[in-house]
This record gives structure tokens, sequence and C-alpha cells, in this order.
């Protein structure tokens, strides 16, 4: 059942391989590869060819886990990185690559990763590397039934993580703390893994990207938690920004117009709707109300394997390889509100992971609003 | 005194950019910009000519708070992607770099991120792009004696979070609850963040990257738990493996044979040894008990800024875009035990951070030893 799911997006890759003139992929992304054969782990790489044939290599010592976990034709186990490019080099020649065209994930090799793939001993010289970025997006941006089961169970793990961040929001408590107690829960409640949390007090809640510090919260802090766990691969998206004390006017009203925008934007949510009609909607709100000179970052991004994947708004995309998004289809997830509303002495953001569904959307963090702990 | 220590730093940072003939650099490394200046965040860069000026791009909404923390002579900020590139085009511009050399972080950049660094409205066509990883690595690869405290606070850390994680080893909890209790005591105890924890048991001690899953630990398992918090800013890394139960005499006498290597290689650190040495040392006490077929990994890597940097043994250097590295000098911090001894069935490693001294090592992962939780 579960090898029969990797061989169906198995043969969709190929596919799709073949209208984008690849002939054999060479996949080191642990997202793409546990897409394709159910296992993605470090210092490993998958090939896929355009007839279907899966290859692994992995480390020597995980030969055994990998053979009871992936989908796959062939595997081989090296003993280090001169292991591994002969290994490349072996399945070029077994799998009949001596020319052609081999896809590479451009937007996630740095230089020194992609040194290793087109190293003269692995890749033959005559093969071409391209970029096979947008054959893995268009795979992996419709979730079949049991990836939105993943999502929606790795939501219900975001709130449980809130809940515990929030009950240890107090004064003289460390963002770092904060941060910590979220994510304990998160582990307790079933993730194996989350992405880095992200938790600002005070004048840092007006910073773009508030990693947590060991600055203690005060009195009347604004604070801001941002979690994503990881259940069985996949992830949900939650952010609440609450009052470690009473929240003032300014503050209270700030508030009720970026749940506003945000619960106007998830209203639109549906199948067919474009992307960049979200957008504007979410900054519409925010617009309206005074604060066009407050919004920083595009509001809306992908959920799945990946901690922000497609689909992405336009601008955005451009700039992490993807191509501008179509129309939302059923099945896929978005986190919507990841922008943030930036009044300068503090900021406000508030984000929920959502499915689209034909006739709206399913609120897979769902977690109470609301500026008070 | 920050803002000279950051002075003195760009100083020796321009000479080697002339000595490698290197006109100006484009970071956007986190660790290398905050080297430099004292901040390094998501979405930012920092260029660095050969006469030092230091000119910063942040986020428009972190304009306040980069410039309470940085050292830099001009700032700018910008509302998105588009306005990063154009905000790059005016520093070439204003700084005067309409020809030359920039140096690129290309073992960090991926394809998108550079496309970005890259782009016909960001980098004048006539500036050729060069790698700036050696001069980023010469500079750091040797602490201040303010880095070396901050690398034996995270060393204090880490055996906070063993001491937690150990705490919660017992037959039916969750790799990832493991994971969850050190990392948690981590933040308590003065942890602004830390690298992904590695937790495993039972067979899974056996692989290369024991990355924690919901798996349940089982009476007489082996658990190996790999610790990394960073504290304002510097690593430690730590590492132990016990057992849930009673451990068989195999077992025990392969953590025997592995502490011993740990201890003779530790014993052979002091200012002036080859790393090629101490890599020898380990392996070769694990070879001389027979386990000559069951060693994986480089056993030693540089810890600092960074969750491994240099010095790297010279065949896993290569790989990561770094040269071979010089003996090691005083100052120099490195985690010893990288490598495992994988036996099949299970699997053991301890690892330690050590500061090498003029006469020895300083070891500041100080934890107990021993198999039993």
């Amino acid at each position: 059942m579960e090898a029969e799911r990797h061989r169906e997006r198995i043969a969709r890759c190929t596919a799709l391989m073949r209208e984008s003139g690849l002939d054999v992929l060479l996949l080191t992304k642990p997202a793409n590869m546990t897409y394709l054969t159910g296992d993605g782990r470090l210092c490993a790489y998958a090939m896929v060819t355009r007839d279907g044939v899966v290859a692994l290599g992995v480390p020597v010592t995980d030969v055994a886990d990998v053979s009871a976990l992936a989908v796959f034709d062939q595997i081989v186990g090296f003993d280090d990185e001169v292991g591994m490019i002969h290994s490349i080099a072996h399945y070029f020649q077994e799998l009949g690559f001596e020319q052609g065209t081999v896809g590479l994930e451009n937007t996630f090799l740095n230089g020194a990763m992609r040194g290793v793939l087109t190293h003269p001993h692995a890749k033959p010289a005559a093969v071409e590397a391209k970029d096979c970025t947008q054959v893995m997006t268009q795979l992996r941006i419709v979730k079949d039934d049991e990836e939105v089961a993943l999502i929606r169970a790795a939501g219900g793990v975001a709130a449980s993580g809130m809940a515990a961040s929030l009950a240890a929001v107090r004064p003289g408590v460390s963002e770092s703390e904060i941060a910590g107690a979220g994510e304990y829960a998160m582990r307790r409640a079933g993730a194996e893994e989350f992405y880095r949390s992200y938790v600002s007090s005070g004048r840092r809640t007006s910073i773009a990207h508030g990693l947590p510090t060991t600055a203690k919260v005060k009195t009347g802090d604004l604070v801001m938690i941002d979690l994503h766990p990881v259940v069985d691969g996949y992830g949900a998206d939650i952010c609440r920004t609450v009052c470690a004390g009473q929240p003032d006017a300014e503050q209270e009203a700030a508030y009720d117009v970026y749940l506003g925008a945000l619960q106007a934007t998830i209203a639109k949510v549906k199948a067919g709707v474009e992307m960049g009609e979200l957008e504007d909607t979410m900054h519409g709100v925010m617009r309206d109300a005074g604060h066009e000179d407050h919004i920083f970052g595009p509001p809306i991004h992908g959920v799945g394997l990946d901690f922000e994947e497609a689909p992405l708004p336009a601008g955005h995309a451009f700039f992490h390889g993807e191509a501008a998004p179509p129309p939302l289809a059923a099945n896929t997830a978005i986190a919507v509100g990841n922008c943030g509303l930036y009044a300068g002495p503090w900021g406000i953001r508030v984000e929920d992971t959502v499915i689209v569904g034909a006739e709206g959307a399913e609120l897979v963090t769902a977690f109470r609003y609301g500026l008070t702990v």
C-alpha cells in the first residue's frame, strides 16, 4: 500500500521528466527523496530515471534501515564522500546515461554539495545538469488524502505546543524558555521534529524574523510565538501574539485589524482562488485600516514536507526558484498570516494553516485568538 | 569594546581579502556576518570592502534592532527581495565597485540565493564573483578569549541538556521526547538556540545520522543522544550512549573500546598537533580492537559559530569546500568523537568538545561517561 503510493508518485514524476526533457534526477533534498521513495535522510541520494527506476545511495551503516523504509530498485552503501561520488558514477553507467540531462535541485544545493554531485568522477562530462525544482514542485503541490491527514495531525500538535508556550509566558521568563516549553510539548504530543521556533518579545516583536534570545519578558510586553511541528514528515505552521499583562488600546486595535485581515483571507480560500487575490485581501484590510506602512512579508506560503514550500506568492516565488503559482487546487495546504503588522515599538502576527477545499478552507491549527494569555 | 573587537576582525579580514584578490565581500551567512559585525540574521547581507567599509542591508522592520547590535558604516532597510537587489546595486555603485571581484560564500549559497546576489540588477556585470569560503575560515578558525568563554558556557549548557535527556531515558519513552527534555533544559540553562538534536534507540543507533523519531525505547535498548546548544552564537557538541536496562558484555566491551579511543585522542590534543594524527589515533584504537569494519564518519570537526566548521579532517574538508587543515593552533575548538562504532544491531558514539591549549586540551563538555543511565 505504502509502496503502491510511492510507485504512483514515481510514475507521475517520470511523465513530468519527459515533459521537461530530463533523463534522470539526482536528488539529495530530504523532502523530495521522502516524497518519491518514503525515506529522505542526510548524506544520501536518490536517482530516478525517466523509466521509473530508482537507485539509492546511503551511508553503509544505513542500508538495512533504509531498506525497511524506502521503495527502490537498487541500493548501495558508501563509506565516505569519495565512495558516494564513485557510486553515483557507477549508477550513471549502470543505468545507461553517458549523455543526456540530469535534474539537480538548484534551489537546494549549495556550491559544495553541487560540486560533489557534478564532480568529474561522479557525473559523465556529456551529461548536462539542469534544474528540476519545478518538476518536484508540480509533483508535491497538491496533497493526497494521507498527506492531508498528516498535516491535520501536525496542526493538532501545533495547538498543543502553542498551549504550552502560552502557559510559560510571564514576566521574567526568557524568549528561549517560552520556545522550549512549546517544543517539548510538541515532541510529547507526537512530533518527531520541528523547524526553528520563533519567539520574540517587546520591541523585538517588530523585527521580521524574531528568533528567540535569552531576553526576558517584561510586564506589558507583547510576545510573538511561531511554532512548526513535523509529524511523520509533514508540517503545520501556527503563530500567536499575546500580551504579558494588559495590552493598550492601540495594541488591541491593531490586533483586531490583523485578525480581521486573517479571517477575511481565510474566508476567501477555496479551490480555484488565485494566491494574488488572497494576498491582496490580507494586505488590503491592513491598508484600509491605515497600516499600509506597517506590512512586511508575503502573507502566504505552502505547507507540506518543507517548512515553506510552493505555492508562494508570485513575487516571493521568483526568488525561491519557484514559478508563479497556479490557482489553488483542492488539497493544497497553505499557511495564512506569514506577514506581520509592524507598528514600530511592537508587532503583531497571527498565522494558521489551512487545507484548501472545494467550497472553503479547513483550519488545521485550531487554537484560540486574542491578546490575553 | 565590542565595536573594537569587530573593527580588529574587519582589519584582519581586509588583509586576507588583499592576499586573495578580493575587492569586496557580499556575505549572507549568519555566522560570517556575526563574526565581522556582531549581528547575523536571516534575509540580510553585509558588504565589506578591502578598505574596511561595512555596509548592511536588512529588512526595513529590522533597522533599529540591527543598529543597536552591529558594527557598520552604512545601513539600508528593504521592503522585499526586489528592494534587497536594488540596495545591493546601490552599494556597489556607492562603494565604487563597477569592476573587480566580489567574494561570495559558495559553500553556503544555494542556487536561488546565489541568483539573488548575482542578479543583473544587483551585481555589476564586470564584477567577477569568486569564492570567499577560505577567507572566512582563516579568520574564524582560531578563537579569541571571549569566543572561548562562550564555547565554555555552551559546554556547561550541553551538560545540563545531557543530564535532562538521560533522566528521561526509560522504556516506553519516545526518542523525540528524550530529545525534547534535553532541548528544554538547554533553553532554561541559557541557550538561545540549538542545532538539530540526534536521538536514536535500539537498531537505529547503528545509522549514521540518528535523528529522533516517535519510536519508543525498549528495555535493553542502547540510546544515543547528541546535543548542540548555542549560547550567544557559539556552540558545543556532546554525545553520550546509554543503555535502557542492562547492557550485554559485547556492548560493554565496545563501549570501553570507544571511550578508550576518545580519551587517547583527547590526550594527544595540544597546539601543533596535526588533525590527521588525531584521526589516526581515534580510528587506530578502534581498528586495533577489531572494529575496523565498524568505523563510520570523520572523528573530529571544528566548533564555533557554526554547527560544524573548520578544522575538518583533510578528506572531509574537501567536500565541504574547506582546505586541508593546518596543525591545530591554541584556542581552536574541536569536537572529538564524531565518528561512531557501528556494530550492526547497535552503535556507540561518545563525543566531547575541547579547546586546544599550548600543553593539552581543556574539556568543555564535562559530563560522566558510562552505559548506565
